[in-house]
């Protein structure tokens, strides 16, 4: 059984504390949030402890934390717990600066320990479903790969603000799905956006709607579009035309009702919420984790996972700043540069 | 090229002549209408010529004719037209009495001339597909069969009143389509119907709604919903549980055009009109028409399996009379015994 | 919080278990089983004493049982838990015996007890919404209902031995929801069945593959069609014909993935096991009893539900016996009297 | 009735002469081809002359001609057939040369006649659905549209040499449903491809797999997506994300049958042959034709519309090329100038 500490005690941590404590394997003990009341509240609903981050670091008794707190304390975070020989669970993104994510990355590496990024949509029954028919050779060699990501609705604009932006912010997941299925680094990305959706965005400086094209070297491409308001749910889809056939992940429905009449057919919408949509995922997500601390083994998503992603949407935001395509070239030390492609 | 004789101007006519004149192999050289001026008109939009149907039947010229007159007439011109050496395409139902109907049989079969019964949902491409999957052993053995037909609205009451009543105007073609899928005649049928449509139908002594149950010999079963009026469309569906599996061949519908908002997902509904729905099923039915007259082989669809339909048509007439079950039996020459069951 | 004892430790009581416990307002406070050990280990599992009924009937501080036990001991469990001033979730159905269930009923009725018969179909969350679809009037009045309810596999030959037969082990669900979703019982009943999956089922008497087709008072229609064989999972869709339209609710599958090559469109089967199919609905189903015990409201499934569906299963086996169909009559005292119609 | 000529009797022009022939308000009374027996040949067919064009040209007799010759040919017969007082339908595209199409252009609009490009897709009822209910303002305002054009395998490699490349012969036609669906000229296309299907069209210049990105001023955004090989069939959607909702376009399937089993859902693949998934929309688009020419109105795509077309292929080139995105700027006459962008 191992014994868990949840840094972070906001809505992602409170999903989070749910799929630690049905796990049979794991053990919510601890929980920390920079609002005690918060952290104080969520640890009583599990019979776990409010504590600190640095009494749940120096505990031998803790042996992993997941970190659920803002985006600018996970590398701190990340670095520190794995010092104190914890395996780590991060939300993802792993930083807003790809500097400091691969500095992150090689001061984790040294520590040997187990670090997973919370890229939940690897988990959903859908996706994994198509990525093992990928994997079986189902439609043979991956060429054309479509990524479908729009949100029901546009977060509080001060949530946009601190957010880093649509690529890092939310693109960020397709990324990582477009690097998962395809295999590897693209060496190009083109991007643009625009602010359709709500022009408090774009004079925030973001984006609400975005396509990126993303291209390997031997010739493979994805395409991803982003929306920051679908209206009717939370519509996640993925297609990929292969050189035996296409795969597709579709939508999950609110349910199987079909209604005929004289105005058409009538069905229902995806689910409206991700947490509706993705719970199975977290709860996968999680059971991998656990599977991989005790068996010591490589976590499935690992930091350089987190980093490659980061890699992407640095290489989007620069692209659609300039208009132009942009690269992304791995050094000697596999650490990723972005510079304008031509 | 076969020269054909249209029996009938009417609108079923009509889409026989489209069928006939657009055949590679059959030219349309004569029709006949009790209307004089519809068999002119009909005549000259091919380049036909009106004739009368005693002309026709005398013209060692024509090769074949496919009567869509009136009901009432269909076994008398059957029976003429082989005599006159004629191979037959005759509209459904043989007749409305399974007597007539049998007496028909007989006389035909002397003649040795290749007749087919219209049950053009042979030809659906959908139905044929399922058809084909069956005959190729996809489910394994047929088990429980559903065949679901709903016009969009009733006929005129004038129509119903002359009609023959539900089981042997509509719902004869599903008892073709049954003992097409599941081979051979039933032993037994039990149906029921009410009025929940339109009361003037009731009170005509006939219904909207009913449901039959045929069983086979070995257990197999099938079950016949139809309804005169499902208002969104012509729903024309057949489901079958096989051993080894599900078949079903579901509606044709206006257009592919999805639309996803805050009410739902609405798609289009199933085509609405007969003619749109099965005007390749007539081209087909013309089509094998064509070859088996040619080839000088039997008719896909024979007297015999027109003869059939309409004796599960009267089973199911006499059950719904009687509130109990009704056997249908052949005897030694073949011809169908209708009965009370047990 | 309401304390629950469950009497049952078997697989269906385990199921119950873990929707009480998760329950924010039911605490699982004890276990019984004629295996001792099975109750132990149940309720060890969730921090519940392990108990006799009598001892459980006898303790004041138990607010509810949830009876998960053979069927020939609900009737006597119910009177017994009832007397004893408990609440009372049972498992379906009633009792084998139509007489033994009726007296049950005026029993339990004298106490004036919530008392909910386990019908979970009526609360998972597509047959829920298309209820919901048709009391809202979304396809006017109904007038012809299918159900197709088809078990993925048999049980063992020996639970079919003491299971009622496939009118009161299996079909009664679909009585149920027919019922439920027609409003109040049918007048008449023909019904009919064969054994085409496994000989011994037929050898031992009763049938794997059956049709029933119900009828109400003022013409409406139901049909229900049940396999204990699909092989490709758990079957269960309805589709209701209306005069303003069609409902259906079809099958939920594995998952959304599809994949399309020259071989065609391929997309997962239904999902196979009913636990899976029926999680929340179980959980759906335990909300909405706690919900009826807290407000001290009628049960939204009474007991008088689940008398009408065992009628109806009696009324079904009466005419798949005799071959014609069976009359269901209330009597003044609004029990039910099964007779031979016409 | 007007009197069509045929210039071209290859495999389009039998499509087209089809088209004429059925029309209720059109007579295809000439033919001309280079290959003076297929003129004779398709001619004899339809009851038709074959002519040498110059004679076609010259008879006041003939109202419209369809120029379904060969790409390099378009340009000359059209102003050819313009200034001898004939309204035109010409297949896409105009020309190979956006320079030369645009000079056709400007001659063609001096006659003042009915011109018409044969972008068939926007008359197919699936497709023309889709324009319908955005039209309707089904989902408000469009914002990001996506395109996926698969053919079912590359055609020829000698066809492949002189198409002019897979943006002006295949991408063209989504270029043209792109401006039509979002209105007007995008200002920025960002293209790239791949030669992933086939090496030998990577070595002769060309790509097989290619991806645009089309930028309108206002932010609105298109993707497009071209293979040369699906496999499975022709691939043809359209999905576009409005301010209120997403409308999507799905394939057209074979059939419409299914096959529950161990292995999954089986359903048909899309039609395979273009002139299956589009015999509906050359009928359509004949039949618009001449609507337009008997109003004397403008045509429902204009030469403009294919100088459009070409002009977002002529940019996608470049940008493939240069690996930039290039603009398109009309210029005061409406000319089309294509530069990099930046």
């Amino acid at each position: 059984m191992l014994k868990i500490a949840l840094l972070g005690a906001g809505r992602i941590g409170q999903v989070h504390a749910r799929s630690i404590a049905v796990h049979p394997d794991s053990h919510l003990a601890a929980v920390a949030d920079v609002v005690a009341d918060a952290a104080r509240k969520l640890a009583a609903a599990y019979g776990a402890e409010a504590r600190s981050v640095d009494d749940i670091l120096a505990d031998p008794a803790i042996d992993a934390v997941l970190i659920a707190t803002s985006t600018d304390t996970h590398a701190d975070l990340m670095e520190r717990a794995t010092i104190a020989g914890k395996a780590v669970l991060c939300e993802k993104p792993v930083d807003l600066s790809l500097e400091r994510a691969q500095a992150c990355q090689a001061s984790v590496n040294r520590t040997g320990r187990t670090v997973m990024i919370g890229f939940n949509r690897r988990f959903d029954p859908n996706f994994a479903a198509l990525k093992s028919a990928l994997d079986a050779g189902e439609i043979g060699k991956a060429e054309l790969l479509t990524i479908t990501s729009f949100d029901p609705a546009p977060p509080p604009l001060s949530y946009i603000k601190v957010s880093g932006g649509l690529y890092r912010d939310m693109m960020i997941h397709d990324f990582d799905t477009a690097c998962w299925l395809m295999g590897g680094a693209p060496t190009r990305i083109f991007a643009t956006g625009a602010s359709l959706v709500d022009p408090q965005i774009g004079a925030a400086g973001d984006v609400d709607t975005a396509v990126a094209t993303l291209f390997w070297e031997d010739g493979r491409i994805a395409v991803i579009k982003n929306s920051r308001r679908a209206g009717y749910g939370y519509d996640q889809r993925i297609e990929l035309l292969g050189s035996g056939g296409l795969l597709s992940a579709q939508n999950v429905l609110e349910n199987t009702v079909e209604r005929i009449s004289e105005a058409g057919t009538h069905a229902a919408k995806p689910v409206y919420f991700f947490l509706e949509r993705y719970q199975r995922a977290y709860e996968a997500e999680w059971s991998a984790f656990v599977d991989a601390v005790k068996a010591g083994s490589r976590a499935p998503v690992t930091l350089a996972d987190g980093v490659l992603a980061l890699a992407c949407a640095e290489a989007a935001g620069h692209s659609a700043n300039s208009g132009e395509a942009a690269a992304i070239t791995p050094d000697l030390s596999s650490m990723f540069k972005i510079s304008p492609w031509n």
